[in-house]
């Protein structure tokens, strides 16, 4: 019998890591996907993934909004009790037989107390890693509501049996976001202008001779730092002298504090040659990853991805503290002197090898094959 | 400096948990209790805690209506999220230094998500027990969202620790609703007429002889079968011969079920000695209990306060599930026939001695000893 | 083309009301009937009007839980909030033609200001009349949110207009309730047993030799008097010695302090024939209603229906001041002499004739042909 | 004894107008009031009116987010949801003697509601007009749902009474914005460099030879239309040749389309001298007002104040029609051509005297006077 998979995807980047599972799960004989779109997913001013979900051909079953203005600690504990509210009708709706929540953004605990509350089992991608931020709690709190962990590494599943799920339900599939990685980096040529694609405010530079990409979320437990932590960056990234590829963040408690950082930094500093972009494809991010001097900021593309494309990566500050990485990365802290240092020791010792750590791009289909051959259940107990 | 410490009471038998933890914070100099009566505890048809609040002299600071009527899962799952967005709100009015979180029902999740992500330091009053039903979820889930943990029993502080959470945020003072237990214990006889006192449904009975007090509360995961295993219940109860004492279940999805179980026996078997209440003061309840032949039902009363008070305990079904017990308890499935017999066999055995195991009398002031002294942080990550 | 037609009904007397219109609606050739069930019109304790309409044949596309339990005037304003944000959610799944409305109950605004904010055609049926509560600032609120009224009377018709909404778009089609009450005049004898048919709480009464039916709602603005006014109606009905048929109210802030009462009533006058119904079917209802010495309370059934089938009614307080009434109707306040007197007296005249100042029982065809010609559009503008 | 008068502002415009009633509300002997700010008001990328209240010294007592993210009609009626549940909240803590709720967006309607479901008196700020949009509807629900009317014209007190409004319960009090105008035409010379003090974007121009102020809203209920119509306007501002002084608009449905259109304009004409603002503190919008060639747009202030100060202005589409207008205003169409030309109309008439129509610049000493003296009371009923 079919299984009604529902996956509730919540934002621009999430949608980028599931996008090969979500095509495995569409392209199975044995499972039907229930695509829901939420939270900051929907909007277009964090990137709308929801366009480029429709346009990946994805038939999108429910639409939640639950993003509650005001980008502070208040409105994101409001928006996550919006969202559970709104989802558990959405599950009335679809009677899935699972649902599958992805890593650990706030939102994702509302998907899996909904299902959980409304005795559905709840399959989590991508449990048991460790970083450092508000993150942590919810990834955690997330497994334990789970039925299904569909992890990316070893270390990862280690770490969900420690917690108390039993063997069987844990079960490393990889990361699907490599799965994208893997296509690109079979023809890893940028084969388009980033400029005139995708449009974005700065001037048009010249990447041939090398180029800086930044990606730096807010860190939510550190509120008030996030505008001078943006200014360390900023900062470091112009003196480095190579063109920036700047893209902005997405939502979250704390990103007015970055935002105006951002803006301020261009109000005073229009000579640089720094360009800001939205958003892109996942495959042209990629691609523009694979031919980068350096990626640099607090993203975890730049371990995930990076580590398998073999990108140098800048990671700075906590945020990731505690993720398994590869040879590819260098950690500093908020401090524009180390970040430019890091780049330039990273010129130094050439490009890493590619490291399947977090997949071999096969992970997709492996996590539609555990979702229509695990059994699902919504009975669980402490292993100990 | 004082700490101001928020607790929130969502229903009447989590209020008669820590109602000596709270006696302890209001009185502790360098505590200021904030407490915040929502859910259930506010509706007369699950008891009305708040009146035994106000009664015990406690200052409400805020009362927050969450519980969306339906009575089914979908509305467990809503309610939940109202109640999140609405402390969201309370906690911002509130500013407290750290957040109280109690047990494992479902609003309990509430608390902790709405604290957290307000990055309010969550302790957890009762983490780290085992037992089987979607409370199971709930309470690893909030231990996983919480910064300090006041467990029960020391194999409790061993569970939570295995999940990952650092030692010296675990501490074991034991159960505050044993210290109300305690303070029964010491002066056992029953001082009032339970009919005449409280009312209720049903003839006023005989007790001289002995009684049943039954307790049990629909199982959620089992919502269909809350009607049939109700009547399994009720029907043993009858055969035993002796008076009963039937306390309402509180708020739950599937309360509908046992609701009309309890109804329609009513209205079938008018001749039996039943008497229904709806709820009484926590002391009144346990010195009836000290002189009851058994407690018969699924309640955690049974095995918590019943081991200190050496009370005979029949517990029906999965509910407390791995649940430490002492050897005051005879577990028995939904079957009218094994309840009987264990009801029998109790009064073959003997009262059970006194067993500590889930508290000595203190808790209440070593909660709030903790909450004065403990480190209250928001950082936190697994230990492995 | 097809019309889709969205009728939200959120409480029993309102789906009693309109079924005449549903069914005429759902058999249209012209239009497509959206039926959603909300509010109270969910709930077991409040009569399960969904039950009510499963049986009826209507197919539900949407069932909206948005009661907040507390029935104070706090939680009435909240379930209107949540009622608001979960109908925005069904009319964008629905994208019905035209959104229908019923009546004054506090829910029907939000049904109102949903389907206004999404500009869709509001269609408002049983505007214009005058009633004293606070009812009536909803009703006509409800009325300046709405395109097209169908309205029950000409002097309904006039003040609808005189409200500012141009003349096209104001239409006398009688009341759909009296359609049923159409039917039972027909043959208007008992063919049930109410007390076996219904069950309910109290003695099974005979019924020969006259009775009285008692339908009495909380009056929301006059909150902390309700239980003083629901005795009052009581004791005249115990002392009248007729055989009382009381029906429960539905749910509204205030409808604490009338259920207990109720309840205390019933505690300490164990001997009076009075026989508790929580719903019955519309037809055995009006039936009851035709063979009975009189109807008291506050009911609009005694008005409307009650006029049309000659009943005699004692209407109580304030709750109907201001409604349009024939000849069958004494008015008196919360007194029980007052209200004894009234019963007498009305046997003392004799049985008043039917009277169609509310319809003539073809009001069900003519909504529904009104709703498939009549110009649907969101503009408006007062006409001075 | 001092009333507790809540005033609800939820946007940068209501708070513009209500500020000189807020003060005298603030200075009054008999009069506490409680301020509270909520929806747009707090959000920066509406002009953070919340900044400018505390500003000016008001004491905020609560504060409310209740936009949910996504600029649709959807969540344009789910933040109305929002909002009524959260004020429910806020005036429960609060207790207020009335409630104040201004104008006729659609958030105000959730304050109408709020209050009139807990029974609180409430008073309604510039209802009786007549414009063409969904804030029609908005503008005469709120006056049904109103106890106390102050309106700002004679023509409004007349409309307010034929909706069936007490004649004793509506009082012209003037519009308390022109309170800020009368004090800003005192002086009217610009004072202030807009550019140096307002930042914003575009070059700084010179305006000593004139310039236009253009306001242009998104009309809700023309959705799609949002980006032609507000590309009229930019190509008309662009035609004209005067230095264009461009105000950003507040949120509301449909504001997408209009940004978009802003945004594509300035990147496609990045020579014009256009400068584009988020918004300014009134008195110096005011002042920049007095000084402009023309007001250009849709907004209410053209008429309003620059009826009072003598401002040419041309309004444009819809949105404005049936308000009163001095001889001030010249209507036009979504039309580049025709905008154009009414500006190069008044430029040839000359500048027009000023028009008391909407206030002698005293309206908030007599809003204040009228909230301490006026009966309060919840009941109403039509007057026909």
């Amino acid at each position: 019998m079919t299984r009604r998979i529902c996956v509730v995807v919540t934002a621009r980047p999430s949608y980028s890591r599931v996008r090969s599972a979500l095509q495995a799960i569409a392209a199975h004989d044995d499972l039907e996907l229930q695509l829901v779109v939420a939270a900051s997913a929907l909007l277009e001013r964090y990137g709308s993934a929801v366009q480029a979900i429709e346009r990946d051909g994805f038939e999108i079953r429910h639409r939640v909004y639950m993003v509650l203005e005001g980008e502070n600690l208040v409105t994101s504990a409001k928006s996550t009790g919006i969202g559970l509210s709104e989802l558990a009708t959405v599950f009335d709706n679809l009677k899935p037989d699972a649902v599958v929540t992805i890593a650990d953004r706030y939102e994702t605990l509302a998907t899996a107390v909904a299902a959980s509350y409304m005795n559905i089992p709840v399959v989590h991608i991508q449990g048991g890693e460790v970083t450092g931020s508000i993150d942590e709690k919810v990834r955690h709190a997330v497994t334990k509501l789970s039925n299904l962990h569909l992890v990316a590494t070893a270390a990862a599943r280690e770490r969900v049996i420690r917690l108390g799920e039993p063997e069987a339900t844990v079960v490393v599939t990889g990361c699907p976001s490599i799965d994208i990685a893997a296509a690109v980096a079979a023809t890893p040529a940028l084969d388009f202008d980033p400029f005139e694609k995708y449009g974005g405010v700065g001037p048009s530079e010249d990447l041939s001779n090398g180029y800086l990409v930044v990606l730096q979320h807010p860190v939510t437990t550190e509120y008030e730092e996030a505008r001078r932590q943006i200014e360390e960056t900023l900062y470091a990234a112009r003196d480095i002298g190579l063109p920036v590829l700047w893209f902005w963040p997405n939502v979250d408690a704390g990103s007015d504090g970055t935002s105006k950082g951002i803006r301020m930094f261009r109000e005073r500093e229009r000579s640089t040659s720094f360009h800001f972009f939205r958003n892109m494809f996942p495959e042209d991010f990629l691609r523009l990853l694979c031919g980068a001097t350096a990626i640099v900021g607090n993203s975890s593309v730049a371990i995930r991805e990076g580590s398998f494309l073999g990108v140098p990566a800048v990671n700075i500050g906590s945020r990731q503290d505690g993720r398994e990485r590869g040879r590819n990365v260098i950690d500093v802290g908020h401090d524009r002197r180390a970040i430019e240092a890091a780049v330039r020791d990273h010129a130094r010792r050439g490009r890493p090898p590619s490291d399947p750590l977090y997949g071999d791009g096969r992970a997709g289909q492996r996590i539609a094959d555990c979702l229509a051959s695990a059994p699902l259940t919504i009975r669980k107990r402490l292993t100990y």
